[in-house]
């Protein structure tokens, strides 16, 4: 895979991750002013020049930064790529009609091969029917999981401490979701936040399309939401053999990830957690 | 409005909202079993019938359980009807292909109106560019909201605490999201949960909807995860002229709801909170 000066060169525009208010706090009985620092949450558009044509696939509403990570995680989240080589170019609106911050709102990806699904069909992938929807799954060609990595339990219940370590955003917000890739010497590879905990996960998985560190067979994904069904979804699409969140996971989340072979870990706090599946990557130590 | 016998009853189906599963958890260095409970998460398609056609307009992932709810709140968030009188029933699938548990997870709805937006629209609804989206969001016949009404700091600051101790499958599984309406005097007038935190909204507002208690300008809205664009979009939607939530508020958020003048109160942890705007209705006591 060759990725172009125009994919790896990322111009974060004039979009800052936080905006400077004032709010209101009871004390005493009365409210008193107080300076804050909000997550910004914007829209980004995702336009799509393939070809068999040109198409705007979504909107989705996201916290500025990192956007050519998200853009290329959600394609392949998405199934419309399956590597880096369907990806051409990843870049921002040049259309002279937006102008300013605007055209940091629009990126458009240029791909290499006719979309592999577009739009409604992504979201009825899963059809209707819980069982039939895993067979169906079972049956879409995930690329096949490692058998590693392996991680120690002590390892293991420490990864949301080092993730929360590594999320300055919400050090200073207390208000954005967090991912991060690890290994299974609890090193910490990259970490991405957005006010959406999808988003957080495209743009780590991303990063690891756009930047040559594919496959992440020897990784975990760490989460700071909830596991639900789609987060299994992602990691599995980038063949990521793990996942492990402070939270729970949902039940579709589990039959997906016993459908892929993948460990799920959920309720990691302190010392303690829940293994949903694939208890054989976590060892003693 | 009129509630026909089809859309009042709600038949819950086959359909339980936890499931037990077994987990390992480490002890003394092993992997011990024990059995858990998992939040369920299905998909939920949801079909429209209208004067002018049908259309399968998105599928959603959900936990079961007043479904008819979500959908009513869904399409009054999204703009497509405007009231309980723009729907004349809403009903699972009877359709004679889907078996089983298969019909509970088709829901369709009729309406006595055109869809007033449809699909990609209401995701472009805010525009890609912040600033025009709120002068968008101005012009876009919002319903005003009350003056009321007014929350003591006591009873504000109290209000999280009565929404997780209504959620009973919280409670039971640590992972589902909450929504609820409560009156100034602190009283809950409703609770619902979802693995999602839209649909817990939605559902909350359907239920208003589905059972002649509109208007709701003198409810808050409570919700237990982060404050975005969405909820507080859909918030303003159904005419709540306050939300308070337990997480942080995005900018986009604090932003919408300062154009329609709604108050906004985030990090509600003890005594202390953060008021984003619409401070008035907020009063010593």
């Amino acid at each position: 895979m060759a990725i172009g000066p125009e994919r790896s060169s990322q111009p974060e525009g004039g979009a800052p991750r936080t905006r400077q208010v004032m709010v209101f706090e009871p004390r005493d009985g009365a409210l008193v002013r107080r300076g804050d620092r909000l997550a910004v949450e914007e829209p980004l558009e995702i336009r799509l020049e393939t070809p068999a044509g040109a198409a705007t696939l979504t909107v989705t509403m996201r916290t500025p930064g990192n956007d050519m990570e998200l853009v290329a995680g959600w394609l392949l989240a998405e199934g419309i790529v399956e590597g880096a080589d369907d990806i051409a170019q990843i870049s921002y609106c040049v259309d002279a009609a937006y102008g300013g911050d605007q055209r940091f709102n629009v990126v458009t990806a240029n791909l290499r091969v006719p979309a592999r699904q577009i739009g409604r069909e992504r979201m009825s992938a899963c059809g209707v029917d819980g069982a039939a929807s895993i067979e169906a799954l079972r049956a879409a060609g995930f690329p096949p999981l490692s058998d590693g990595p392996r991680f120690a339990i002590s390892v293991l219940t420490e990864l949301p401490e080092l993730l929360r370590a590594g999320q300055r955003t919400f050090q200073v917000t207390g208000a954005v979701h967090g991912a991060a890739l690890v290994d299974a010497t609890g090193t910490v590879i990259i970490v991405r936040e957005d006010v959406d905990r999808h988003n957080a996960v495209d743009k780590v998985v991303g990063w690891a399309l756009l930047n040559g560190h594919m496959p992440l067979s020897d990784t975990a994904l760490v989460v700071s939401g909830r596991i639900s069904f789609e987060i299994v979804q992602k990691a599995a699409r980038a063949g990521i053999p793990m996942v492990v969140g402070v939270s729970g996971a949902t039940s579709l989340a589990v039959a997906l990830a016993e459908v892929v072979g993948m460990t799920l870990v959920g309720f990691v706090r302190g010392t303690s957690c829940a293994i949903y599946s694939g208890s054989a990557r976590v060892v003693p130590g």
